[in-house]
């Protein structure tokens, strides 16, 4: 454990540092950052996600508290699109897991409030590693079913788990949106409410599954996604999940995934920050350029080569 | 129609202007393109993918013998990824569609013998310009059932049509792959072989499509995917298959749709100028950021602002 994260509000405080998008506060994060590396990667990283109402609040409070009274420490941090969009937060409400957020041994973290997708995510897996060197050893990573987001937490994570309702046009959606694909494991939530709809939806996620995987889920050829029911109002299934969890940990080679998930977030940053700064520098230029590529005076290829070289510098490229 | 692309001599000696990777030729394609462009744009152009043996020759020669006989003309390019890798050509060969290649109105275009996948797709989207200046109505773009380049070529056509053979495991696999969201039209091709297995395959087809695509497809809300069979060797169904390409034609927003592929490729080259110029610049640093990534002693997310500061020569970017 690195010490000076041992107390929650020296956590918070690092945190806090991370997030700024202050240049001066960059060093300083980035040099925690680097002290913390050593003490982190100990933790198991489970990804949520699933549509606004499938519970998963309830979900994590649940599971949250059956892991701390088994002697773990559990830490809860979101990926919130929304907040990149209206500067508010859908998931950044503590008070949504009232008896999690009191327990000793959890910490519940707000997303932050603003900045871009990627920003948010990126942010999410430099605070994941903090929680982790703060001696965390389940790390809960809750994102809301829209896309992008979904795609993120699933590369952060050991294990995605994808809440559903047991009704079945919402299986028919996270199959149309790939979201499926992401999934290690999907849960049927909610389940004591109709027990009959809940295991209609499981057997045909588990036949749907199959038709997509044939078999092998993202975790590669040693695992085959489960589908399980639980309910967080009456407990039962949660300590089911959490098997899942700890059998899907015991198939998969974890180290390689996390390797992979690294190498492939250095290269996305990469990719945004190149994105990001020919935007800033050329950004007001497109719309021109765009209305001439309309009009079919300038060819698409054509444009991008003035633009590439324009910010590049260099007038033998392409 | 451009003079100087009238005869079938000029325009090929046009093309290989444009596949040139001399620098000093790129300012003299450019110019060309720009000449090209205003008589560009009239065409109809259909994409067309199948995996290998799914007879793409034979249907190809079949459709335009008889669109020829129709008073049209017609050109095939190709989008060859395995010319990328082998430096050869597995749709090059023009003796494949040996009667087409005779008739005349018909220009086929082997696909260039060597660059990237990007490269090929940009100069497919720049030839098909020239094609259609020179006066070619309808403009066949043909490429392998190898993922990526049917995201490009899907992305440069008016129209998608996947050719499938009559046996279900085909299906199964365009399925997984994605492919079939990209379709707007999908052939059974040599339904004369086996009657009854391309009835079935027909089916699944059609269900599997409501299923993913909930009854709209790649083009819209205005266009669901057509399922038909046909077959080259006995002529039986390539009439409906030109049908369905013009009643979709009818059903979408042909505008609309060329006008986003347009600013999509914009940005893509951007892109790919972007990531190559960074790979040229700071790729040999890579390997061993990536060693100290893996190690756990540098975050990805630190070594990627490094990098991005180094690239851009900007001290408090990120």
């Amino acid at each position: 454990m690195l010490g000076e994260l041992a107390s929650r509000r020296g956590l918070a405080k690092a945190i806090t540092l991370l997030e700024s998008s202050l240049p001066a506060h960059r060093a300083a994060a980035d040099a925690l950052l680097t002290r913390a590396l050593p003490h982190s990667g100990g933790a198991l990283r489970l990804g949520l996600s699933g549509v606004p109402g499938v519970g998963k609040s309830s979900f994590i409070e649940a599971l949250g508290l059956q892991l701390i009274a088994q002697g773990h420490r559990v830490a809860v941090l979101a990926v919130d699109p929304s907040s990149s969009v209206s500067g508010g937060s859908i998931l950044g409400d503590k008070t949504r897991m009232e008896r999690l957020a009191l327990a000793e041994g959890a910490f519940i973290r707000p997303s932050p409030s603003r900045g871009v997708l990627g920003g948010v995510a990126s942010h999410t897996r430099e605070v994941m590693r903090l929680v982790e060197a703060a001696g965390y050893d389940v790390v809960i990573v809750e994102t809301v079913g829209v896309g992008q987001s979904e795609v993120a937490v699933a590369g952060m994570t050991d294990c995605f788990c994808l809440l559903q309702l047991p009704n079945s046009g919402d299986e028919l959606q996270a199959i149309k949106r790939g979201v499926m694909e992401l999934a290690d494991l999907v849960v049927i939530h909610k389940a004591d409410i109709d027990k009959a709809a809940a295991t209609r939806a499981q057997v045909q996620i588990v036949s749907s599954l199959r038709l997509h995987g044939q078999g092998h889920g993202p975790s590669g050829a040693a695992w085959v996604p489960e589908v399980l029911q639980a309910s967080s109002q009456t407990g039962e299934g949660v300590p089911e999940v959490w098997a899942a969890v700890q059998r899907h940990q015991q198939a998969i080679d974890h180290d390689a995934r996390r390797h992979r998930q690294d190498l492939a977030w250095l290269h996305e940053r990469v990719q945004d920050g190149l994105r990001h700064a020919f935007q800033t520098r050329l950004g007001h230029r497109l719309p021109d350029i765009e209305e001439q590529v309309r009009a079919g005076t300038l060819a698409a290829s054509t444009a991008a080569r003035q633009l590439l070289q324009e910010f590049l510098g260099d007038p033998h490229h392409g």
